[in-house]
């Protein structure tokens, strides 16, 4: 088998990034250090352990989710799919501690001066390779745990953000064109806005006053309409009939994103406190509601209640309350999860959306759940100034007008980078190798042990 | 497909649950929570993080049920079996918001005065919809943690409570009426014997002094009971024959079952303790001792070793310490779990068993093994007057008394629920549901893709 | 089905150590337990509550070894395999508590005096059943968090030990056999090794200077090599053609062996402190470097990008961080994982490991693993004195000289035990037994229910 200029680049880049990683100087103290970081006094060691396990948590949803996905799709791409949130956790983990962080947490760029100061992305070169990332925590960002620590719990959540978008390409799209742009989304599309939402000086938090408790916005808003984008990019499927492989997979990925979901959605307090346990709360009753919402209203739409409406309806509730989590109340929560249960249910069941081939109804699911949670955020959200109920509708009016910019930059931005992908190595596979299936075309391998890789025919990758 | 009322209904109770939900007044500071609630000084961090981290760990023992259980049946009833264990994370979680937890732990309403006041259930107003559960912990319950971090461990126990008795009627249920069962079981069941047990007045626990540490009478013995009761409700199956369909799924669930109950047990202590590392490691030698133990008595009877073997032990073992985890030594828990091994295994295989058909020997493991659980620690807790060893024939007594009224009010209360519920709509499906399985009949999914839902008749559920 | 001596053996000796915990009495309070240990006042309870968590993910590793294992092998032994992991979870906690933590951590036995004491084991009798371990902190060995909490964290790293072995000799050891093999294991290779790397006057720490943050040496080094013996013992399969049954469980069980490696290296800074979250970071980023260049390595030699090699490559990048993850930067552990990961590739595909038959590659995986981690840790390690790169030649030729002592221990012990167990009962299932799989032969289970195990004639186990 020949080898494609691709892959041999692909590996001469991954020794650049390892080999430096070995001659790269550690940052001694100095002012910079100083100035920004308090001292090993400042940490409360009982949010470092919280801490700590909800980083693990996090982890354990891509892997959940690579069963949550994997189950639904057919026979010949289980496997392709599965990997495909897998090897998030290599990319982006990275891209991540070499770049990314900082793009997202660095010294912030943006205009205006003094007290009226507006940024749009880190300072790249702040902390790559983990820089100045250490054991002392870092005064604005997490005051009590290591800045470290802050930086890995930040990571995972980049980690299952384009993990989130392979559910809508799945079955056509080529391995390294993904990779290709998995990263150029992290770069690109997610740090800085992540920088924008979390950043104290962030654009969308300081000016539009966007409160986002744990990536609804971030996450589960710009994976969807990255979701929809690629969609549009790549095209339907030769084959789009939609018979489910394994669905104890899919219950058992959605019993880890659950499990998984409260060290995102509790964690992001950054601190065993009261108000970890509140997003505790908000986030298992947001879940409970929405899934029982969504069998109960397939039922009243003629469709058999089921276990896959079970799983969709409980993780349509969980991407709900995120951005919520730590600022309603838990009757409050149920709501959430009951009115975006139906909006998603509708969505994915609507005319329209046949239109698209977006094979698991990932912006059905996680965009419009997202969108539903950010409108309803703005709606419900306790706090001064808050939210429609808590500070009226120019707060409300203002938060409406970053979902608007969140949306045209995702989509747009997303479109841009599925374009820009695709000119380098087409984003989709041929039609010979979707007609074998992802598993053998891509990665030679099979759910059926029986059709031995061996004796097939090999195709391009 | 015509929509049965019975479904209009529970579309009809959620709407209006979470509709409640999103104009539940917030209650403010006022003399009750003075008098009942401690301030956020009172909070122990380090006990937050432990028990938010072992919330997360027993919220994943009802997806490791499902795959214990799932694993065990056969072919046609795999999804709906794991279903039946999943719904609970919808269906028990809201119940608790809205009522149960009040009647497990609102104002106790009992009999007696002063010194000796003795309680049955707690009134179902204080905490409905989880009033004044918020940050502050509550003096008498947990006095270091926010006291909804308490009310959503709690939660998690009564969640996996009627998750355990599904194995019992596993192949013949229909599934509205076992929605309807597990919502009686949790008001009239389990949230009143969670009271009598664990509040302080409880009548259990304060006048037969009985230990449960961390729910071997509340979870294993009522689940146990229930399930015998369910049984003998339902009837055999048609076809009773019994091949395991996937038993990696089952060891796949006893992974998960093991890893979540340390949560259970070690998380009863409510704190970062001795007391909870203790719990630990009685929790792994007595589920090690039953492990092997089970095996090598098999082997001794005849049977091979097995895996399947292997996983039961475990759980047996687990089930067996619970009630003791926190107040024996790790030697003593040792015996808990071989002793307990050798009669539920005893208890599998006689012939009074087969009379039943307990598809999955719930009565047998989490019955019988809920009960030696308690005799066992009625004869080994550690404490003044705790037990036998420690107390004398006295202690004992009061304890055996204790079971058998513990026995006797879950039993026949459970009965009595099963025929309510055949009452309002059969508990039973037909034979022809029975026949194709319940997961085609109840849900219109199936193992095998190939069989498509899309060609097969419709049966009602 | 006649019952052989040996199983009547097992089941005797399992009532011993059972019913004699019954009666094992408690030790008080006495000179010793002043001498040795601290008060309750020592306990920081942020450790306690990590420490806990640790515990439980290093637990959840074994069954993730078991699907990571299972997954790869062919049909008719994937129970058998998995079996093979999980009942470490029986036997090593057992002999742990009974035994062999005391011979790791009981009073020193060796050479020399004073300043010069040197020990190579610990005194079986010194902690037999978990004498005086229990609430209190050791001031020496883990002096914030109780004892007992020390010895259940530990315990989970002797459990997995053995399981790691197991892919080696799969698909033709006998059960009872291998049983026999991991009790010697674990007695008279683990826990002296163990006690000779990190208790404080182990002869390989003290003497030798060697730095294992988290086992690379005690635990993947050892099982690499006594993979090896084993393999050389074992001899052959039959039919060794290599066709992985199920690769989703194969990313099942990464994604466990991922998540718990957090709590086994984050875990062993014994703390909830900088240090560990350093180690959490360093085990991401090798994990991650790994994975990409196995893939892309994989690629450059003319095979797929697979899940398999994924999956592989990440361990790798696990193991190699293992013994140095509190001691580097993050971006010197990209090179851990870059590095290791092209030498496990290699050793994998080279033609001399073709002339063995380890089933899993786990020499080239955890022996090579740990060897190169290891020697890594010995050019990088930061501190005084610690390394090549910061201490010079000299520290470096003793750990080298540590790798070849540790090397000749493991291997040749382990051969020895391998004969001396062969001499016991053949390690060796029959050829039949062989040709039908262990699943059905050994333990009358199998992946195919059509294949019902009652209509099979069984074989001797």
């Amino acid at each position: 088998m020949k080898i494609e200029k691709r892959w041999i680049i692909s590996f001469i880049m991954i020794s650049i990034v390892c080999i430096t990683g070995a001659f790269w100087p550690t940052v001694t103290e100095n002012d910079y250090v100083l100035s920004k970081f308090g001292t090993t006094d400042h940490i409360v060691t009982a949010d470092v352990a919280w801490m700590l396990t909800s980083s693990c948590l996090v982890l354990i949803m891509t892997p959940g989710l690579s069963f949550f996905y994997g189950g639904m799709v057919g026979k010949k791409n289980v496997i392709s799919t599965m990997l495909q949130s897998f090897i998030c956790l290599g990319v982006v983990t990275l891209l991540w501690a070499v770049v990314a962080f900082s793009l997202a947490f660095g010294e912030p760029v943006g205009f205006g001066s003094g007290d009226h100061f507006y940024s749009f992305f880190g300072d790249p070169t702040t902390f790559a390779f983990m820089d100045y990332v250490g054991v002392l925590p870092h005064k604005q960002l997490a005051n009590t745990i290591p800045f470290m620590l802050f930086a890995l719990f930040q990571m995972k959540f980049a980690i299952i953000c384009p993990a989130i978008i392979t559910g809508s390409f799945a079955e056509r799209v080529r391995f390294i064109s993904y990779l290709i742009f998995i990263s150029l989304f992290t770069i690109f599309i997610y740090a800085p806005l992540c920088h924008a939402v979390w950043y104290p000086t962030g654009v969308l938090g300081s000016y539009f006053g966007v409160k986002d408790f744990a990536g609804g916005t971030v996450v589960h808003m710009s994976s969807g309409f990255a979701a929809l984008a690629g969609v549009i990019v790549l095209g339907k499927r030769k084959n789009s009939q939609h018979i489910p492989t394994n669905i104890p997979f899919v219950l058992l990925g959605t019993g880890m994103l659950w499990f998984g979901w409260f060290g995102f959605n509790a964690g992001s307090a950054l601190a065993a406190n009261g108000t970890a346990a509140m997003a505790f709360a908000t986030t298992t009753t947001s879940s409970a509601a929405a899934m029982l919402t969504w069998i109960f209203f397939d039922r009243m739409n003629g469709r058999k209640v089921s276990a896959l409406g079970a799983c969709i309806g409980a993780v349509v509730g969980l991407v709900a309350i995120t951005p919520a989590a730590g600022f309603v109340s838990v009757p409050e929560s149920m709501f959430f999860g009951f009115i975006t249960a139906l909006v998603s249910n509708s969505a994915v069941n609507c005319s329209f959306s046949k239109r698209f081939d977006d094979t698991l109804d990932v912006f059905a699911c996680h965009g419009v759940g997202g969108i539903m949670g950010m409108i309803l955020t703005a709606i419900f959200a306790h706090g001064e100034d808050a939210s429609l109920l808590h500070g009226g509708w120019n707060v409300f009016g203002h938060h409406m007008m970053a979902l608007v910019l969140v949306s045209v930059f995702t989509f747009f931005g997303a479109y841009f980078l599925f374009k820009v992908t695709n000119f380098i190595i087409p984003l989709r596979v041929s039609e010979e190798s979707e007609l074998i299936g992802l598993d053998l075309s891509q990665h030679d391998e099979t759910l059926d042990p029986k059709s031995s890789a061996i004796t097939e025919p090999h195709y391009g990758n």
